[in-house]
């Protein structure tokens, strides 16, 4: 059991990591096999008070440095769903099952496009994990819709077990995959079944008939992530605590709005880092 | 007429003023004469992230050089109070009297601890500036009440126009006064008088006889500082954007309450200086 979870390896998820443990509490960090943070794409970077004019891969290298000298876990799979127990927080990545007193969201840019048809069928035959969900399409047809190459591993496991996997790539890269898997380069544009089951995904320039679909995303969309979370706009509501509706668990950074800047998201890490730390004091005050 | 005036010279003002640079405002910071940021006395700090394991001496320079390379301009007379006009702001600095479109209010820890008497006869006969309330005092009588040496200038200059000064520091120091300056090591209890001017300073170990009191304090007095500004408890009440209950007027850092911790004061100081550099384009081109 882990006092705090961190959803997000970004510099919102790492301050926030760097002060928890700080104080002592034992955290672990979700960053997900491929890192999303828009920093590393910024060729400079001036405003992160105290680093003038340096890029922001060397910044999120200092971030990560800064971590790495504190020992802080970090765990790859991606965080799928959160649920709440009476006690503590279950985080399920990737279908392992890791506990939490605490639980901190600092997954970034909320990402909450979806599909047509995607919402309605969740749970309905389109599932966010293969691992999860795949067994239950042993000798089916299923389509994996991918954001990055996560999927291909993902496409590979299911197509052990299923009869047809289509593979539908958003990004372009060469792809590893298993020779009866069937690659698809095609826009997905809606998801259409009856009122149990999806049955058909419609692309471009074809229909296909499927049984499952799995839509592999960088992040998992806020919304989705954890049941009752309340939002404001697209982004999570939090107050000048960065507590959010649900009690323990906190958000920082870009998931709780503009300015989408690393000075705040680092800012907003430490003030839900200390939130969760002094949450989960009352915790185990409660329970002695 | 500046853009914007950033009132402190710590790690929120600082955060403020190199984010409104970079956005092209003209700013200026009023740093005060001795710096008054507790980060200096810090042996150690370890969780602003990036910067692992610095002393706060060190972090304080950094954030100093990264103003300096952008070459923004410090002002190092303290900010008395802070007027409103009907389209800008007008901040007495020490009486000079400098205009800006937008506030950002980073001064701080609040330091509202106030002798007893010393509000009810502010503005009759309590002041908190020499330069600009001296020369009602020629020929008379007055105390000066110093935090710091600031306190040394003011009542040399007093000592130049009122018949009799008398030096009460509040700090230990080798004190450079006129010959005609009193000094008395004592600490200040109560301010009484009538209903339109204080008359006696009453000391723990004596009573002295006075026309006037000059207070001179490291920070001003939030509440003083400017008319209407809304607090919650004793710190400045803020919004997510960093907005007071004044349009034109943010802030930043230790002064909108805890945690006090320098990621938090730089990130508010981020929002705080992009939510000022909005409002001033707002206002410009309201005015066009």
């Amino acid at each position: 059991m882990y006092d705090i979870a961190v959803i997000g390896g970004g510099p919102a998820g790492l301050s926030a990591a760097v002060n928890v443990k700080i104080r002592n509490k034992d955290v672990i960090v979700f960053t997900g096999k491929n890192p999303t943070s828009p920093l590393l794409k910024a060729p400079s970077v001036d405003n992160y008070l105290g680093c003038p004019s340096i890029t922001g891969e060397e910044l999120l290298k200092k971030y990560k440095d800064h971590a790495l000298k504190l020992r802080i876990p970090e765990y790859p799979d991606k965080v799928i769903n959160i649920f709440k127990t009476s006690d503590y927080f279950v985080i399920n990545a990737n279908n392992n099952f890791i506990d939490a007193l605490s639980v901190i969201i600092a997954t970034g840019i909320p990402r909450n496009r979806y599909i047509p048809g995607e919402k309605k069928y969740l749970g309905k035959g389109v599932s966010y994990c293969a691992t999860c969900d795949g067994p239950l399409y042993k000798n089916k047809t299923v389509a994996v819709i991918s954001e990055d190459n996560e999927g291909e591993e993902e496409a590979n496991f299911l197509s052990e077990l299923a009869e047809m996997v289509y593979y539908i790539p958003l990004y372009k890269s060469i792809y590893s995959l298993n020779n009866n898997v069937k690659i698809i380069s095609d826009k997905p544009v809606k998801i259409t079944g009856d009122d149990i089951q999806v049955q058909t995904l419609q692309l471009k320039n074809q229909s296909i008939d499927i049984d499952g679909i799995f839509l592999i995303k960088k992040v998992t969309p806020i919304t989705e992530l954890i049941p009752g979370l309340e939002m404001d706009g697209g982004t999570i509501k939090v107050d000048r605590m960065m507590s959010t509706n649900i009690p323990g668990v906190f958000a920082a950074g870009d998931c709780t709005g503009a300015p989408y800047q690393v000075a705040k998201a680092v800012g907003e890490g430490l003030v839900a880092g200390l939130s969760a730390a002094r949450y989960v004091d009352t915790v185990k005050k409660e329970v002695v």
